[in-house]
């Protein structure tokens, strides 16, 4: 545990075990807003994790009662300047993207409130587990600002009817029916979050690090392309993968154990 | 409530409430059947509405027993030429587009069968909301025709392998699997289906009418585009609604409630 | 029934009765691997389905405890060239889009397990139905080898992160969450598993054969396209099939039978 010093802790921490590496938000208070310097930290620590060849699995976490309530409006409200909000929205959306190239998962661990932004981390990640007791919204149009780097993370994980209402109702998800809609992959109870989150990072890290980077670089680029498209790169990647060690290993192990031979 | 005449009713009823518009299919006999003079009307009625800006919300309803039956089939029996039924088809298009380019959200309040074109209105509208004992078909198949422009809205609500099993067997879906699937958002009790209709257009209502605006107008187009080119429209919306009088108000008055400071 | 002939039998069965054209994978002791033979045999059968005018449905059975495991891993170990894992993915991909591509709907009949290139396999026939004792998997992360390919038509079947989720961790899903997620139609009792997948043809078989096929012939290539394009090709096709017999002869008979006139 890293202790928490009121007043020099940092705004994004970093911790890492045996291949995982925790990214936790750090503003607690203000529920985690999304401010600049917090965009910036993200940024930082998601270009040292990209090029980092021990880490093997992010969890993104968040310190406090809330994931993350979203944009820091009130840091918003001081620069009331088109060009200013283009560049942060601009900002913003490359951190999103920059999570789903990163060439490992990434679990968004949730609890308590995941709204706006904050709910938009929870899409951009490309697991999510969270407690029981978590709620999601897109409650930007709550205050007058439609959610709309939001929905292009959310549309992409819920279907067009249930994203529809949630952006323009900025209506509140239970966790259940998160996982029922396809928002988080599982609902657990408060005190086994951990314990879950720690359960899928575990599973990640037992498989082969190269599949799983040759997995994370194409499943996104594959889902945007035509089928045919899809299926060339997929072949391509998949005859790389099949020359790596692990694969060669594993398969071998594999047909060892195998009943037909 | 608008009075029933028999003789000089128009096909397409408008009834305006506080902002909530709401047109009413008025062929109750046929089943709501999509005659040309329907399509027109409705052609006229949505362009009409997307130039009100009075109006912040549409409902599409139906008179009678039945929400939609799709084509008027006697009617098209009359016309057997291919570049006629081309033309038809190409009109009925537009009409189920304009829906989704309307400037404001279109809730559905379905009733009785949504079948083919009818089924296919369901899909085109944003939101719907339908009384229990509702049933949705794309039944062109039981009669030789497939359904294929109803796929077009039906396969972009819900998954493949759902709407190919819909599609090629014209099986009928009661209102909770079409909830459970995503086609519809919710199932209620006949007697409440008005009651939810209202609540649903009046929280819609409740938003900043310039929020919802800008929702409308990137919702569907950021969908189809790539990850990056999505983020890019995304962030401008977001930008220019920052801009508004009502986001910089509602986010004011938010902030002067919130916690932290 | 066709024989059980243990030596010369042939790797692919087909049986045909009624119009329904049964494909039976038929290396039971290997899990129905998809050996080179394998795809051979499929690419070859497929291309004659396609042009086999009296075929109406086709479904796509396996003999055996599982209905298919994937890849013939022994067999790719046996040529380690990148040149010949390239040419083989090509190969195998080129048969799951010629599923797509049949000219009439397939039935995946799945009991037992389908792993891998053999859940790919559910994923690409146009329907499935499974024995409740059925699990699937695209698990060759569990041995090294992302299912890259397999990914490709997951994707496109189920939400996101539960794609994500059976990548990344091979993880089995039962068939009641295979149903429940839409990479198959429907889970029923083993002993009933005949039954279902007979009533399913045959309801296809109740239907106008031009009208199944014109559906088929549009409904992922309209999936795939923007939504002005997706509807400019239905309107096209389904004015073609207004012109067909089927068509006329059914509407003229449901409008004789029809209520409204």
């Amino acid at each position: 545990m890293l202790a928490a010093l009121p007043v020099s802790e940092p705004l994004l921490q970093r911790e890492d075990q045996g291949g995982v590496a925790t990214l936790r938000l750090n503003r607690p208070r203000q529920f985690n807003a999304l401010s600049e310097a917090m965009l910036d930290a993200l940024e930082r620590e998601i270009d040292e994790l990209a090029a980092d060849t021990r880490v093997r699995c992010v969890v993104l976490a968040a310190a406090g009662k809330a994931f993350c309530a979203g944009h820091d409006l009130r840091e918003m409200r001081g620069r009331p300047e088109l060009a200013y909000y283009q560049a942060l929205f601009a900002r913003c959306s490359k951190v999103m993207q920059a999570i789903q190239s990163l060439p490992v998962p990434v679990i968004a661990r949730v609890q308590g409130i995941a709204t706006a932004a904050g709910c938009q981390l929870v899409a951009s990640c490309d697991l999510a587990i969270a407690a029981e007791s978590a709620r999601f919204a897109v409650s930007g149009i709550n205050v007058g600002l439609f959610c709309a780097t939001p929905s292009v993370a959310l549309s992409r994980n819920v279907s067009t009817k249930h994203a529809f209402d949630m952006l323009f109702t900025g209506r509140f998800l239970d966790a259940a029916t998160a996982a029922d809609w396809g928002l988080i992959n599982e609902a657990v109870p408060e005190d086994q979050l951990d314990a879950a989150v720690t359960r899928k990072a575990e599973e990640i890290l037992s498989k082969s690090p190269a599949a799983v980077r040759y997995g994370k670089s194409m499943f996104y680029r594959q889902r945007q392309l035509p089928l045919d498209a899809a299926y060339e790169l997929a072949g391509d990647v998949m005859a790389r993968n099949m020359m790596e060690e692990d694969a060669i290993d594993g398969i071998d192990a594999f047909l060892s154990k195998r009943i037909w031979k």
